[in-house]
């Protein structure tokens, strides 16, 4: 069904990744979560993206899903957009997956490429294709080969752009040089996607070759800084822009300090110890099967985040929660 | 829970994935399915594996899934045992699907390692360890690293046997020198995992080589071939053995003359082309988002199947369906 | 050995990997590698680099290799310094090419982690110290995993760094995020490495966060763009910068139009095809088994180039050789 | 050329591909060199494979590649064929490889495809008939997917071996399934091909599936065993060669229990460590940057071969040389 009648513009700017807070038994800190994303609207951000991959979409089962969904809406209560990602593993799924989360008044539907069964480029863009299908809100692609093992094909982006299949790309692929790509075509075409770079290391090169905004996960931690600097390469201050990156990518280096694990426990693990640690969070808890991180992990996140003056230089460490 | 008490050396022989028949607006078709699974079970197939990776589970929603386990086991009616996939991303969606297709009278559970989100090896142990925890079904560890871009580390798996955890291992990694180790240390620590192969090419290199079983997608298409050849293996013929799975071979390279697509659409694609030109399923058509074969790839698969002497050499290509 | 005493901001600016021309017989066309090394060095480049991965390095002969610096070096003639490649597979086989071409008046090699033979860290790092063992020229470490299937370690880099094994880095990994560290780390360190950017379509952003230069292989095809770039960086004018890379991204698309093969052929194909239709090179000729572009390559090829005002409107296909 | 006439029968049984054994200095031991080639010689087997990835072809200057050659044949002293790697990254420096090892008086060429440089089908093939043209040597296509990131298409290699182009292929792909189609469409086309398997640890599955012949590298640890197992494949005793099978495989076991370090220097290193426990070389010297195995890696293979009986119970670890 064609896509209902709304500015697109509203998706751009900075717009988190949120990192889903929870009580010591895995159950969902509401009250946590609430004292988060009341933190990141107030500084500014201009969308949320929930259930993405750093906000435990798969992790989560159906139920829980519609949990996150349902708390978060009520806090956010209208004052930004709102993007959800419908994440499954073929087509049907991710329909099903839509027409779920379509009940509540969500503004942005989230998918990635189909996964798990091995594919080609013609189903891939039937997939989108199919989607289309079944809603008629904006429908973002991610694009994340490290989870799916498919980078998408940016001739089929722009092509499903002009037919009013997707209406954006959530970049997280790494490839900077096929998304520099895609923004020149994407304005040849009369800029039909929003274009947003999921790599919070480098938002401040996207911006400069014209991404329309960033989905940052580490503006969970400091929000402020992202949307400073947001409004800073809006201003044309790429000096100011460049030097809050420097910080923004020396805050990041806590996920490369995690030595009890890797990918998404090392990563998100870090992001919600450094949540806890600076008061946000009670816990730095996981979902099963991956645990919470612990010991020489925990302090030196904690180092990262004195250096870049997050927590106070002489925060003690809360192992308050037993993990 | 500890796994309930049960003879796991059923698990073993010629364990079809079944290969599941549509209508043309890809409803289940349960005619042909029933058609189908008695051809397996009357030709002596000692077990049936339902929503695996070619039993088109993660194209399945939940609803999807159960009706294809209710059909099933109406149909297969206690003859043989019935091995269940639970596929899903991570360790809470998995134990949710297990929760629910154990609802049903099934023999055995079957679970990849968890996907999509990045992990290591303690994630992939406590994966397996967690699952158990909600099943007492005898329980099949998946090792299929080009669906989940994870191998199974050998190791772990003599370890989860050992402890109980898991009843055996449907080896579709390719993988053929881990297997033969993976052999030799199960009979080390005394049997405790039933080891089944998921390569229909090489089924006679896994059984001198000591495997328990093969579990072939190609035996929907021919399986009295696997069926006599599990029993020649049993009697020490490999000259037999071998004899069958030269035929075998070249009945698979159907796969290969697929040009349409890739993947999954060419090799199960090609299987229910297959069938349907064997007069066993009346349609060959798919799942969303993947498109039924057509023209010359369904000729050069007739030609296979006459070379082969699975269709009369003068059958005409059976257009009745409109795919 | 210690390196020699030189000034290592000397490299640094634009520093193209030189194409090489070639006969019909695949033989070097020495007038027409004078005519595109004076034009990159009339327009303001401020180094060259020969023997790299797009200068053929790895389709030459050993005598061949040789040829190419002398010649290279002939036509240079000490106005901008000269990098040269030392690819081969292992170490001894990289201090043999080391030794081979240190005989010549050159200013700084370029070697690669070891290839081939799988390794770990541990005989990544090792080797980069052997071959300092033996050169005390500069060293720079060539990041290019999709040729060696390695990611050089951002810590192994700044650790050889401040032990003056290397002396510089050319990121042609494509990790932009991994490139970002290495900047801020290489600063902490008192800055021991000059960081080269081996991505043309994204040069903007490795400037603006922070790296010394670039190695574009586009620039032989417009070295005036990437000079005009570089000091528009160095003034801080990224307004102009960005303007720039628009257009070299534009240009770079060519390598997207190939459609007769993939990798090398298409990429530096592309380039010297552009090169032959620009009237620099005498024909786009490749070494075996790398077959020149034809047709409608051509054609697709010299669109791109007129697009982007690089041939006159009016220009026709010079079909003179026969390729 | 043509290639000059020859029985390529010759080409069959056991083809160990030969380790070499160095000093302390990292030279090459000649007197263990002899000692182990004769014993190999000695107990059967019906070729010898110089210069492999095993024989650490791309860790050797050409000048040292040569002095292996020289000395090799000195001591095989025509009792046995003998086949010479000429590895190297693209066409031209194979054909370079090729003449200069031609100079001896060897039985055939072992070349993979190009590598490095990213390449296409059309490259592959232009590779392998490009050699062609430059010897009259049997020439076996080397398909090493794990060093060279292409695998050998299948098609292709059928072609070359009824164009006469090649007349064998060594592979250590790992893909079993693939190599039986090889073999079937071998068979069908005359029997244009030696196809020898690479992997030590399947070799009765290969030998069953219609092999003609092994290239092992751990025939240079137990020679006596796979010359008996081929014995017993060619006399249909498949009990007796699964046996002898499942004694390699635990042999093979040593490359697993190597902590140090991965790849070449965990599977190599394990070899020359027990070549030189058993007495047979003088030290587990590697070459650069590749370090010998010490300490409880080298009592972990000891332990190994114990048990398999390949040294005695009571046998001290000789720690003779310094390594």
């Amino acid at each position: 069904m064609p896509m209902h009648d709304t500015d697109l513009s509203r998706f751009s700017g900075v717009i988190p990744p949120v990192i889903i807070p929870l009580k010591g038994d895995r159950s969902l800190d509401r009250d946590a979560f609430r004292v988060s994303i009341d933190r990141m609207i107030d500084a500014g951000v201009t969308g949320l993206f929930f259930l993405g991959s750093s906000g435990e979409v798969v992790f989560l089962t159906d139920e829980q899903r519609l949990e996150v969904i349902e708390v978060a809406l009520d806090i956010v209560a209208g004052r930004v957009p709102v993007l959800v990602g419908i994440i499954d593993m073929e087509t049907m799924r991710v329909i099903d997956q839509a027409k779920r989360v379509s009940r509540y008044p969500i503004d942005a539907l989230v998918a990635t490429a189909p996964f798990y069964a091995l594919g080609g480029p013609h189903e891939n863009e039937r997939h989108f294709r199919q989607i289309r299908e079944h809603t008629d809100l904006p429908l973002f692609a991610y694009d994340l080969p490290v989870s799916v093992h498919t980078k998408l094909d940016p001739n089929m982006l722009i092509r499903l752009g002009k037919d009013g299949v997707i209406q954006g790309v959530k970049d997280s692929s790494g490839d900077d040089v096929t998304f520099r790509w895609l923004v020149l075509e994407n304005e040849d075409a009369g800029h039909p996607l929003q274009l947003l770079s999921g790599h919070e290391v480098v938002v401040d090169g996207a911006l400069l070759g014209g991404a329309d905004g960033s989905v940052p996960g580490l503006a969970n931690i400091d929000p402020h800084a992202y949307v400073e600097q947001w409004n800073a390469a809006k201003a044309g201050d790429w000096g100011r822009v460049t030097k809050i990156q420097d910080h923004l990518a020396r805050l990041m280096m806590m996920t490369r300090k995690v030595t009890a694990t890797v990918g998404f426990g090392a990563g998100v693990g870090a992001f919600k110890t450094a949540l806890w640690q600076m008061g946000i969070f009670n816990t730095n808890q996981m979902r099963e099967p991956v645990q919470a991180l612990t010991g020489d992990d925990v302090r030196s996140i904690v180092q990262v985040l004195r250096k870049q003056g997050m927590v106070p230089k002489d925060s003690l460490i809360n192992f308050d929660w037993d993990c």
